[in-house]
């Protein structure tokens, strides 16, 4: 079983990624597929009037901050577009896709944040009515159901509350708890980098093999959006994933590339 | 088994219908909700600078030229916003909705019109280039699969073509097909108006029962986009549906309302 996340539309070579997934699937390799979307929410955002807004938490996390009407744009340019044309492309490259975000047979349940706490201009605030959640379940019955008859799940991050609200919630940290709620053997993270730098943005020092161990002190040099995919690699080790590989997106045969070697592989516990 | 056609969004009452669908889900009927989209699709094409075109077919039929970036469009607010919206609405209410569209699992397979005959000015021209479709298959498996873990499915109005395309279909005709793949034994056609008029908009010369039989003359006197509907009808009968209900979406309780006798009633053959 091997888990997917596709960065959004900056860089990464959709087409190329739906090739390697169909040659997968046609070899009897069961897949699901965790997509992004900022690019086309911040589009779709700015063409509307509502252009996102990006916070800093006190750990030094940097996220969207989601009003409702935010969420909304949210759904339709990730859930509608990036979701829907993606399915489309593997569509047509005869691999039977199916579309679904978090918010679909409860797929992924989450945690509303509703106040988040960020820092502005070097001061401690409280942000109200956010629309973000952090993931508590996965219905893995759904994606085994649909991986049984054949289908290739395709996941927009979306989660629905306990009471049912949808959710924005991290892409690379829904892909982590998917692959750990399936028992993934892999879990591989497709970026607009060659992987894990020690100094960014340095494509020398690509770190090649690291050890669970070695996470912590990956989240001192990790930058940027980097960070959550570190912090997506532990949560998927510690949940039994087999391996965690962090690759490029950008270059022909991704996938295959990845899974021959090239990119960050961490190693879970064995 | 009962398939209900919701409107877009213009009048019909989502939550009135989300109500209802929850205790009729209590109750233990299998069912599947269908929804159009089309007020969403136009406000977003306004606010994008791409309105929506129009065009009326030889044979009187109006519908929405569907242009790639219209294509998109419709991706964006049918199949992420108002359907979305909807699986939120009933997730709230209890309800383990699936959203989906006919892209995904190849749910509705449609032949691509690809060019379309239309009347402009009196005349007859040929426009190219349309993502439209007319559906020829049902995957009534994905349905069946969902059903019988007790999901509904929610479906927006996209196809799939035989190349693996996306491409925009009716909405009324879409829930015909899946009732009649499906072997439903109720179709209910929810809009903005008592049911079928004979002479439309005087409310009083609502037609109450009708027959098959009756379809052919009825094409007549339908208005607008009520033509469809009496399409959509004719096509679910023939496909084996036991009757279509033509009922009003503005009311409260409307799917009770239309289950116990209010609207138009179209028996199919017994």
């Amino acid at each position: 079983m091997l888990v997917i996340k596709l960065g959004g539309t900056e860089g990464v070579d959709f087409a190329a990624i739906v090739r390697d997934v169909a040659a997968l699937q046609q070899a009897g390799e069961p897949l699901v597929l965790v997509h992004g979307g900022s690019a086309e929410a911040n589009a779709l955002g700015e063409a509307l009037g509502h252009p996102p807004r990006f916070v800093t938490s006190p750990s030094g996390f940097t996220s969207r901050y989601t009003d409702r009407q935010t969420l909304e744009i949210f759904l339709m340019a990730v859930r509608g577009k990036v979701n829907g044309l993606l399915v489309e492309q593997l569509q047509q490259a005869g691999v039977n896709a199916v579309g679904l975000s978090g918010l679909d047979g409860r797929l992924l349940q989450a945690r509303r944040k509703g106040a988040i706490k960020i820092i502005e201009n070097g001061k401690r605030k409280v942000l109200r009515g956010d629309y973000t959640g952090k993931i508590t379940d996965v219905n893995v019955n759904l994606l085994r159901l649909l991986l049984a008859e054949g289908y290739v799940p395709v996941i927009a991050p979306l989660a629905v509350s306990e009471k049912g609200e949808a959710l924005n919630v991290d892409a690379d940290r829904a892909a982590a708890m998917i692959a750990a709620a399936l028992g993934a053997e892999t879990l591989l993270l497709l970026t607009a980098a060659p992987g894990l730098l020690r100094a960014f943005p340095d494509e020398r020092t690509l770190i090649r093999r690291m050890s669970m161990a070695e996470l912590d002190q990956a989240m001192e040099y990790a930058k940027n959006r980097m960070k959550k995919k570190v912090l997506a690699a532990r949560e998927a080790l510690e949940g039994g994933v087999g391996r965690v590989i962090i690759a490029d997106g950008r270059v022909a045969e991704p996938v295959r590339r990845a899974l021959a070697g090239h990119g960050t592989l961490i190693q879970g516990r064995v």
